[in-house]
């Protein structure tokens, strides 16, 4: 890459980065070829360079300014490179997932970097509000009940003495943490009171949790698909990805983890037992156990991410593998951001053996979760509501996934297959080979509707065909004429975008 | 060590850590061997030596019970041990530090791992209420307007609106990130909006920070005394620390500085430049400007920890080195935990040309800090009467700081030398050498007041003769008589503890 191809590249990434937004002038040409020790003749070709690419456009007697869709476009280009360079390790690396090498070394060091910027990329596109939030990772903020937690809230505030804040900071609100012991004995468990760490949301937890039991370098099992920030957190901590499939079906593959687990030595598991993000599929009661079994024979910890505990559609809540943990292996993570509290930022991670640990690594991270948002929820779940919350929330998701899975049937492909989840928000697609879930991203976000396409869901760049769809949002005429754009676009399309 | 002791040191660990609390079994003889695999007379051996160090029971026919005073008497060995270590290695390592060697690599390969045990010990100790806090690093909550933040919550929940959840929480609160714009204004200062990353307090702005700028096994310069929680963070990320001697009258020693950047590959300058913890020193504007431009000189990044920014007894706000950065080198974190709103939570960093790297690793790490924290804070300085309440906050911790130099003055021993800060509510002693002020921290504890000794603040066990105490708590007749009790400690010990 040529020095003025370089610096270009630098102002692009400014531009993605939203550092230098549209309308904003960039630096002149004189003072980029000071500041950045470049001679004036460079700076002139990547502008130039920028202009074509349609980011910039030089006003008269003003300088360079960003254009209006210059982001958009930047985020475009980004997952057209990632596109291209899956198609061109795309044979043999198919081949190598075949006859996989014997120390499994090739198939344990994953290209996370791409991964990073594209999850990035569609995070971002992701903010724009007139767009239809199907790519969305949070249900609609409306289904939760805000003004009684404002209540709440109120009263926890006039309630909260001065004394305790100090103490409350290192252990958690006391009031929260019986709340929750309390729900986890509601499903049978009972987990000591001092395993209880409080977080800033569940993210927070995993990311603890995961620093808790790895070094650099460590190797961790995660599905495939997965929650793409456990592949960015993975990136993170220079830990490398072993990814064990998900069947649709049946969850997570134990036979292909039995194989690993023996020859590989993974420090860590991290997964998903109920209500796979981005699947859906719930592992059966037979298989935590044997699941849970096999850790435990190789020692292995175990990192459940439970965030959707509450968002079941039957009638009794499934019991996580942290219910079978009689070693204190497992480290299980809650949260109540997704089926109370949005942007409240509180969640927990039980920590079996390991939670002194973690809680030492929080306070000395981010010391701890807003007092005032844990005193709030702790309020509300002391004062009832929160199970006839639940039981409203879960028919209402029940419903809308109802309505999302006729709109699939009826505007997209007839070869499109489609999860049928058990609870939660999330649709998990697989529609025609001929579709390519990137290039559908783009065309769709230039018509205005999102979605979550496969590949950021993944370290090798799998799952092309696929796309998580988010149905926790109120479904409306405006819905259902994505759905339908949706269709059109894979339909235009069917020459193999 | 024998399999035994190893086990005994396991099941104190665990009562230091407070997993196995005061009055909790442990389990049984036979229990113990099964669950981990070693012989009943190992067992029973190693809770004999738990016995006789006091910290466990056997009670007829019940079994094995934690003592009452198990937790506070392992705190009082680790200290004991930490300070062992340094006698053991105390000559050479003194000498080492005169003599420096050429690469200076032995110097900055400090012994942290017994830092953090110590600092999580003495925060530890710190927990029980009835203790006069002079060791704690909070100012009292009760100097703070907790019920009209109160209301600004009441208010601002019931402005806040289900659609701005989602984006509020990638980007922050924008009430909220106008209001620290206008502050940083107000102080002359101009930084650009979207260089604000609002986080889980300081901590969490310094921690992501410093992982932007850093590698494991870089090196970081620090000050020595500093914050323990760099310490900490440091050993954690697997950083180097290169400490830099900080002058209780003119603050950072910039000679060293300089002297250590010209030979040393440093990525990354970590200090605090006004109100110094636990020093309580402030830079000078030259020195200011002069730290900048050798910073900038050599290309080093600098996390500017400003926590103490409001609490200036002075007529005019002290300029932060952010102010003369333009360069975007200076990473600026501030908070409202110390000026306003204790255990919400909510502190940012103006991240310069890092801001953005910064924002994706606050995404990966924890999502967000809590909104309703955010917007209640915004609401109150919207509504004014932040102004107000600092001066009265000033005046009292002037107050207070007056009451504590006098008291000092009365029971200390003469040779006694305390710094006079301008601001904060920290005084740093450095008591007759024949104090020691771990054995002086163990013995106050016990008598039921806490205080802060030196070598927490430092990667290499220095400061043994000084102290760092809080006068932020209302000073009463109980804290009168606390300082008493010290001066009689340390006059009781002139024999030297």
């Amino acid at each position: 890459m040529k020095r003025y191809e370089q610096f270009a590249e630098q102002i692009a990434t400014l531009i993605r980065q939203g550092v230098l937004a549209a309308g904003e002038r960039i630096p002149s040409v004189r003072q980029a070829s000071r500041h950045y020790g470049i001679s004036q003749s460079t700076v002139f070709q990547a502008y130039y360079l920028l202009e074509n690419r349609g980011l910039i456009a030089a006003r008269e007697r003003s300088g360079y300014f960003v254009l209006e869709n210059a982001r958009v476009l930047e985020h475009a280009r980004v997952l057209e490179n990632a596109r291209a360079l899956e198609h061109a390790r795309g044979p043999e690396h198919a081949q190598r997932q075949e006859n996989e090498p014997q120390d499994g070394a090739a198939h344990t060091v994953p290209t996370q970097v791409a991964v990073s910027e594209l999850v990035f990329s569609v995070l971002e596109s992701l903010q724009d509000t007139s767009t239809v939030p199907f790519g969305s990772a949070f249900p609609s903020a409306e289904l939760f009940p805000l003004s009684r937690l404002a209540a709440s809230m109120t009263r926890a505030l006039r309630a909260m003495s001065p004394q305790s804040i100090g103490a409350d900071m290192t252990s958690g609100h006391p009031d929260l943490r019986r709340q929750i012991a309390l729900r986890y004995r509601l499903g049978g468990m009972q987990p000591e009171l001092n395993e209880l760490v409080i977080t800033n949301g569940a993210m927070e937890a995993l990311s603890l949790a995961l620093q808790c039991v790895t070094e650099p370098g460590d190797l961790v099992a995660i599905e495939a698909p997965t929650f793409y920030a456990s592949l960015q957190l993975l990136e993170r901590l220079n830990l490398r990805a072993v990814e064990i499939p998900v069947d649709p079906d049946r969850g997570l593959d134990i036979d292909v983890l039995a194989e690993r687990l023996a020859r590989l030595p993974i420090k860590a598991c991290w997964l998903m037992s109920h209500l796979h993000n981005p699947v859906g599929v719930s592992l059966d009661e037979t298989r935590k156990q044997q699941l849970y079994r096999l850790l435990k024979q190789h020692q292995v910890a175990l990192l459940e991410d439970d965030a959707y505990a509450e968002l079941y559609f039957g009638d009794t809540p499934p019991r996580p593998i942290k219910a079978f943990d009689d070693d204190g292996l497992v480290m299980h993570c809650g949260s109540f951001s997704k089926c109370l509290a949005p942007g409240y930022r509180v969640g927990w991670v039980s920590g079996g053996r390991f939670a002194a640990a973690i809680e030492r690594l929080k306070l000395m991270t981010s010391i701890s979760p807003s007092l005032p948002a844990q005193a709030a929820i702790a309020d509300y779940l002391q004062h009832g509501g929160l199970d006839r919350h639940l039981r409203r929330l879960r028919q209402r998701l029940e419903q809308q996934q109802g309505l999302m899975l006729a709109a699939a049937q009826q505007y997209f492909p007839a070869e499109t297959r489609v999860t049928r989840p058990e609870g939660g928000y999330f649709l998990w697609f697989e529609f025609p080979a001929r579709v390519d879930s990137l290039s559908l991203f783009r065309q769709a976000m230039s018509a205005g509707v999102s979605l979550a396409p496969g590949p950021i869901f993944s370290a090798t760049g799998d799952f092309r065909h696929c796309a998580r769809l988010n149905y926790g949002h109120l479904w409306t005429e405006r819905s259902e004429r994505a759905m339908k754009t949706l269709g059109q676009l894979m339909t235009a399309n069917s020459g193999g975008v």
